[in-house]
């Protein structure tokens, strides 16, 4: 078992990356000082592999287990989905010591924590993510919430978890596609904070499918990955300065996502065809070299994530949309742009021409 | 002006007491650092009294301000009306440095709070309470939040404001029975924690209407009952201890409040219901004298509060409802208990016999 401690003003938690980890939730959550009560929620799919495994965990040692499955997939990450935790958490009768859990990815995870930061005004919360996107991205950070019809993500909270279970025997179920997803969040890491983390993945012959990772490698990526997430959040939790790193790929990423309603591409997909965006607008400014965008198209292209445009955006829908990101500072639309592989800056002085031209050749 | 200093381990924040303040509050607001985008909450009937001179003011300091005027009543605490607030916010592109301003009651500043806790995972926040409930309470420390169908602020969150200024002058819009409902939580701080507040108050002939309060007094009011509050927050943000004794008179209230549906009693009644009972629950158990308790119980007539329980409450009712009280802890109803006039006590050692027995002599 591999622990990375999150240090955080207030509060610390561990982030513990376990083969086989599932089965030692309840022992770890036991010695958290957490109430005795515990909601467990997932969605029917993850539910249906791990669902009995996890409860079995937390009974063994010493919980009173109640459980809910949210239906799955993006769309349901609403407000409604919120309400009907909040149901259940009345109907159980739980009480400020008690802890929901969070089994499934980030819809999952995000809808859950969210519960949690608002139900009693904030109980404990523990992530138990079972998608590679998850556990290197949305499950560490304490960043929770819904989409608002109109944007991703527009409502939340920020409650961090009392602990992140990372068991990365689970990803032997989850479909290649969210495992590509996923990949685009590694690549980010590399691209903002890892360059060696980017060069084992050059190395690697095939990164499409999870079958094609060594175990070795695998432990690299979610190890490196988890530690930048965590270095990053431990030095600006709120987001007032660097933690804006983190959202390389976003910007343009969000407005893909938004626009296609959540269905067409999914996160990565859109992070990815982001990151192919900000790269370009960075070589377009002068800020980094042609052969380092190129050598991120093309491990971004060996993932099998996409590298241009879904045909069915119009452009100026995209710029139009950037302009109510969360990110937006006084009208600004903000960029996170690559200077060198490992290496990012922010800047908000991208004229609306270049962001319109690069689209264009996309 | 009056200036109490709350110092919270991540922030701080001015409580300005000024006769006359709202003229002043862009002013004050434009030292915070603050973007320029503020969203001005409201009722319709505190909007027609104080909007003008309020938006005036934002706007004679340079911010751009819009204004929402959400139903009154108790009954509007409800997610629906976050909703609104978030669609509001949506409509007029707030970034995440803008801020929601509360001008109104408890009800008011518990919303615009939640929505400013929940919009872009937390906006800023700055509080004009125009009742002396929110003044004295509500708008200090924090909390805010929504009801459940089934339970009064159950879901909601920790969320300081910047700046909370109190004009003692707008009370003098407010309806009797709100005046007097704030009365009961300045009682509550004079038992708690301030005798001389208690005594000052038994001293003054009438108490039942805002025009029988000297200019000294209810400036005596509004600061050592701001003072008391802020002490026991800064001590006690989240709620793990001390701040619980700001809870006296509530278990009970609170239980009252909901089984009328929120209608027959306001919340200061409520409370002072509450407070009868847990001072009759302290004599029984031996706390406190009967003679402490009577002074209570003038104090609170004088204030023109009841003492009484409503007659179409069924005592087994209340004590179901205290099992679903936010206080529960492990199944265990906590009860503040006086044990001298400004001491309390806390205790979740209450046998039913005991609550039931008290509730029937009321």
């Amino acid at each position: 078992m591999h622990t990375i401690r999150l240090n955080l003003p207030q509060q610390a938690y561990d982030i513990a990356i376990a083969p086989g980890g599932i089965a030692k939730l309840g022992e770890l959550m036991s010695h958290l000082h957490l109430g005795k009560q515990v909601l467990l929620v997932s969605n029917p799919t993850v539910f249906q592999h791990y669902g009995e495994n996890v409860i079995a965990s937390l009974e063994n040692a010493g919980f009173d287990v109640n459980s809910y499955n949210l239906p799955d997939g993006e769309q349901y990450k609403t407000l409604a989905s919120i309400e009907k935790l909040y149901n259940i958490a009345l109907e159980n009768h739980l009480e400020r010591a008690a802890t929901m859990v969070a089994l499934g990815g980030g819809v999952i995870g995000d809808m859950t924590g969210f519960a949690a930061a608002t139900w009693l005004r904030g109980i404990n919360f523990v992530q138990v993510p079972t998608t590679l996107l998850s556990m290197v991205d949305a499950a560490i950070g304490g960043k929770t919430g819904v989409n608002h019809p109109q944007g991703k993500n527009l409502i939340g909270a920020f409650h961090q978890p009392k602990l992140v279970l990372i068991d990365p025997q689970v990803l032997q179920t989850l479909p290649e596609r969210e495992f590509r997803a996923g990949m685009a969040e590694v690549i980010k890491y590399g691209v903002i904070r890892d360059a060696e983390l980017f060069a084992m993945m050059e190395q690697c012959d095939r990164l499409d499918q999870f079958q094609y990772l060594s175990k070795n490698l695998l432990q690299e990526i979610l190890v490196r990955s988890c530690q930048a997430k965590a270095d990053v959040v431990s030095k600006d939790e709120k987001e007032a300065g660097l933690r804006a790193i983190l959202n390389y790929g976003h910007t343009i990423g969000h407005a893909v996502e938004s626009l296609t309603g959540y269905r067409i591409v999914n996160h990565g997909e859109a992070v990815a065809i982001g990151m192919v965006a900000a790269g370009q607008l960075a070589v377009n400014l002068g800020l980094w070299e042609q052969a380092a965008q190129d050598r991120q198209l093309a491990l971004i292209q060996k993932t099998g994530l996409p590298t241009q445009l879904p045909t069915e955006i119009e452009i100026n829908a995209i710029v139009d949309a950037l302009q109510t990101d969360k990110k937006v500072k006084a009208g600004k639309v903000r960029f996170i742009l690559p200077t060198k592989i490992g290496v990012v800056t922010i800047t908000d002085q991208v004229p609306s021409e270049q962001i319109h031209q690069v689209l264009q050749q996309m």
